[in-house]
């Protein structure tokens, strides 16, 4: 079926693009949060179309109405409704408009004619932009809890634009990841940083500039372009990640390859990785850096690993499973299939013709895929988490082991075992 | 949870690496399909360690053993059980080994702890590759029912070792995407020819004399290296994949980063085609070729739709759906953790130390993972094709509608609806 | 979290009583479908309270309002959003209210605070009524595709209320199971005649009205009582239920026990049958009678199979599958909770009191309950149905077996072996 | 599918009768619990047919062999296979026995070769009680994980055979529920007491001797006799359940009603709870017992709550959620359909004929049902507690509300709010 994600945070979307509204349901939600419509607008909003002269310049209103779930805002623990009505409610007619002869090349036209049969109106159904209306609601509230009761940031920002990247790959780096420029950076950077070098979202002044003129340049010619969005996940307990299929990393993979326009995702090394020898790959163990004690209160359930990470190829996960470093990705989006040039291509009926182009579009969709990206990685951390958090808990209430563990201070649902011995 | 694959045929498997048996039980599995141990083996062979000598030389004898699900050597659409013997099935005892001090730098020995709090005596647990036999035998059960009722063909080689690759990105070529070779080699490719390949399993004599070398290099300095397996999906009906969470990319995404040692996947024109402009990297519709009569009788339930593209950035997968074209993806294998090499780490009681080597071991794991691969794609594909069909017939008992869809020939529930009106 | 339902054919429900509106996703329904409001209303408005004097007065006016999933009246397979207004949406301050210092005796008051540790202001959260709406809605969708494709009739009444019983049971016939009358019943019984013994329900004008003086003496003594609802399904293809956990009766029985205030499920004989000596209840296998040609080309994929039994106490299903014959149940309800009398009880802090009687309530649901339980079956079969003729599909595209089984005409996907060989 | 039970603690079984082996894998079992074969065999032991002259006297032996996810005794986290041989693992050739033209009636023959087109040799497929191993099997790890971690005990005994009840119904007494000898009972009984009531396990002398009497009276006239199986689950915490479709009878109703052979479910008052009014029926709020100081830091993570009902015509549950009094709940059986007289019928091709009867068989399967009852409340629970120790946990890591909940003492994440403001 498809509109489910998640099996402890679960959100089901529904909507397309003609239809009276878009919105979700979210189950699993913990009782007891506070949340109101102010915790999720400003994700709804950054996602929204025409923010600059780069994207495109419509103007849809995304405002999001709780319907379920809260009450004097605190959650109750029961499904959150929530809907977002379309201002172009009306499906077309069916007329003699081009888009009713041709399937749109690159577009989800005509793979949906051939699933199900059915040709809606907007032409690609639920491939839409649109859809992603709930993704990004259900991905505010995840975020707020992850926040709230573990410190968990996520941050999202723009890594290339077609062949300007942020970090271009180089012989002695052919991934970021071994760039110390990079780990750096992904362990400051946050949304106001990213936001702040609008219109791109990458945050290098240089970069920026020589990204938004590319941008500029494939505008000018009714043409479109690619890019990379690269998101890091910080203050993450260890220990999140289903073996065998549910690898942390393949519910990542899952979620971003789930985008519209999606082509590539990577962990991090990544590709780069494949190029290196084991013995630098390899992530040697330090002891972890004591926490100050500012912060150590603060999130008691998820204490930090004492192991850490001398570097961090692995990008914060080992063996499929988090392991307290800094989790990073990279998600490579296609140029735009909507240009503003004719296309030759085939009718529905088979014949050879060409679609004319009309109107104006988004000449990239990087910017704009950010608070997605993240949107997707806090759905799939929260329910990583709250999984082994169960885990954790069904162990803590047996009781306890003796002599199994060589190590001293073997973690035991949550303590060591040496503190519940 | 995460030892659970697939919705409508579902391998749950089980088993570490010194514990009695390893398996799994498949669900799904249509009855009436003719099914022997001869069918699974081949592929649990071509996974095994130990077939040359830039592989790992331990000899692993992996026979499938079937418990149910079948009767004659027919399936009766019941669970099917498989074992596989474990060789070495006694846990170490705890001692003052090495590896009972030492979490192996980059393996799962660490993480796994975190996880469970329980150390299992072959570390990283579920993470070992011997886990993946049960995915092989599902995967092999899977290919057969896609063989014998849809003609699907699924081929998988190596694509790079190191910075050694099969088609090399070039300024003209930022993807294999746009090479016309690359798209020819996809559509010939066979298993046979792989393995002919051999040990490397790249099907072009001089890039894999290139890998070979540089292979023998790194296992001559107790090092390892990466490298990539590409997969071709051929003969995919139209249709497959559900939107939005689900997309077929989404799902091989998921998939293959499920499998040890992976940090990468892209589809179609991949990262690369983040660069390439969309005018270009757009794929025209054309009216599809007739298939010869010899063919067309053959798989009468999945007719290929009458539409195609004329080149294939897409890979295949338009929207999250497939249309029909060739699904070919790439997946990125890092560096084997277990090297040669004395490293520099730290115990699991936060001491600094040195892990000193022991044993020979697999520099490169591509060559082995190509059968992995062609595994998890076939549970991949039946999966949506199973929830496909499934969606075409409960479509097709429907009333005829008329007049909704302005395309002469739409399908309806596997047939077009001029013949169904 | 439990506000799905259906693998196949999904159900997610949202909303409280006091929330701003109720509502529900069907995920899974076949595209191609006509639907409209019109399909939906009927059946809302048939479990709507105020429709007689034996029921609750008030008058909620439940309007559904489809979100998305359809256009010009036909389903396109994408989730269908369905969304009914609250009339009393705004939460109730917390004030020195009865309710807010007791939880009301066998109400889901008191669970719902120790679940969640937070108190809607409704009391019991989701256990409402009125989050039946979506549950009703779903299934009226459901009952549609059955009716069509297949000609599926699901036929609710109510059986008892209190000791008055449509079939008493008897020493000759300790459940109806055995009662010719009663088997007639099941093949003719429908919703008008149901409803044309309205307020009750009952379709016997004597038991009717002795219910309808029995209820009637509970609400002039401020009392209730509760009583039970027999369903029957006609023409339901056989093959549907899936072994072994997944029985059809399980299903059904989730089904019906998740329904508000009920306790008990029987399936054909029931409990009585516990009381018959096997070579009594056992159903001996007759041929089937051929149908009608007028109707045999109807439903073509669905062929009756070419054996019925002679009696039918195994309630249209053996060995948790469905045999072709009438599925019948019974669902049992308590007398509801809330009554007009002062209840002798203690407050959320423990200390005893007397909670006072407001308003006038129901004081016998089952005949509300009708379209429920008909909503709940309807949900039931088609997940059922759903993933039969996936399996029947599945199975069909195989090359056929020859000379397996020995009996002339073995169904194989739908066709006998000797039509297909 | 339909192999699979449980979300959180989840078993997947395979095996048919003739097949090699029967087995399961249990996922979701909490690390760091002490698990052996010891721990398991002894219900498996139980389940076994042959213990007495008014059981089958066939002798299966059946050991269960743990294949992985524990060493050295200890459970690791990870999936745990289980497998029991079959002594008859060869399918018999088709023949010309009774059996391969005729189905049996009341089996599942028949709708097994509807459902999957392919005929076991062991008629039935998955409908044997050979299935049931598995979920006694896994049955066994969860209840063991229920005891260590929060003292929860679970008895079924028989409570009817035919028409010879231990609580009759009666006019005062229309159900057991409300008699305070049979709420005594279930308060105190155990299974050292249930089996010592050999061979019918009814927990009452007297009862005892007429249901024996009237088993044995079934078995000399070669027919059979149905039954039920009462069931209590004692300290079992409060909040399990999940509105609105997982209410914890749903989930029970469901869990009974997919064993073999069971016609009917009733839960706490049941069918005799519709026939009383409300006023009775209804549950009064009391303040709880205080617990003995000896078992009060027994089991810390589940605090009995302040609050008791007075009566329990609820049968522990309410709004689908329990509250921690003893949950009850009463399942019915159908008498076997293999009897030993001969049964008019009809073969395969639809001919008219006599089926023949042949070797000895169970007149009656209630004694042996008993701990599969237990398996299936076991597996129902764990997967209910999973899930709520789950939310308490990720409640319990947010900040504290405060205010909004009118009642001193309401338990937030399992702690008071006036404990953590």
């Amino acid at each position: 079926m498809g509109s489910t994600f998640g099996q402890h945070f679960r959100v089901t979307t529904y909507g397309e693009s003609h239809c009276l509204s878009v919105g979700c349901i979210v189950e699993g939600c913990p009782p007891g949060m506070e949340l109101t419509e102010a915790d999720i607008q400003p994700q709804m909003t950054r996602r929204r179309p025409g923010q600059s002269s780069i994207t495109t310049p419509r103007n849809e209103k995304d405002r999001v109405e709780i319907q379920s779930g809260t009450e004097f805002g605190i959650t109750l623990g029961t499904p959150i409704g929530m809907r977002v009505m379309n201002e172009n409610q009306r499906p077309k007619d069916y007329g003699n408009s081009t888009m009713d002869l041709y399937p749109r090349p690159s577009h989800a036209d005509w793979t949906y004619l051939e699933k199900y049969g059915v040709k809606a109106s907007s032409g690609g159904g639920r491939s839409s932009a649109r859809e992603t209306i709930g993704r990004v609601a259900a991905g505010a509230i995840a975020e707020k809890y992850l926040r709230l009761a573990h410190g968990i940031e996520i941050v999202a920002f723009v890594s290339s634009v077609g062949n300007e990247y942020l970090f271009p790959p180089t012989p002695t780096h052919p991934t970021p990841a071994t760039n110390p420029e990079f780990l750096k950076m992904i362990e400051e950077i946050n949304r106001e940083t990213v936001d702040s070098f609008a219109p791109v979202r990458c945050p290098n002044k240089e970069a920026s500039e020589r990204m938004e003129k590319l941008v500029a340049d494939f505008r000018d010619r009714q043409d479109s372009i690619g890019g990379t969005v690269t998101c890091v996940i910080r203050n993450c307990p260890s220990g999140l990640g289903e073996p065998c299929f549910d690898k942390l990393e393949a519910m990542l993979a899952h979620a971003m390859l789930s985008i519209p326009a999606t082509k590539a995702f990577e962990i991090g090394s990544g590709f780069g990785g494949c190029q290196i020898p084991g013995s630098i790959h390899n992530d040697p163990f330090i002891k972890a850096p004591a926490v100050p004690p500012s912060q150590s209160g603060l999130y008691a359930a998820a204490p930090r690993p004492r192991l850490t990470t001398k570097t961090n190829n692995s990008g914060g996960i080992q063996g499929g499973i988090s392991n307290g470093a800094p989790i990073y990705f990279t998600v490579g989006f296609k140029p735009p299939a909507t240009i503003g040039q004719a296309q030759h291509t085939a009718t529905y009926d088979e014949e050879d013709g060409v679609l004319e182009a009309k109107g104006r579009h988004d000449p990239c969709v990087v910017p704009r895929a950010v608070p997605i990206v993240e949107a997707m990685a806090a759905l799939t951390i929260i329910d990583s988490l709250l999984a082994q958090q169960a885990r954790q808990t069904a162990r803590s209430l047996l009781p306890p082991l003796k002599g199994v563990v060589p190590a001293k201070h073997t973690v035991v649902g949550g303590e060591t075992a040496a503190e519940k011995a």
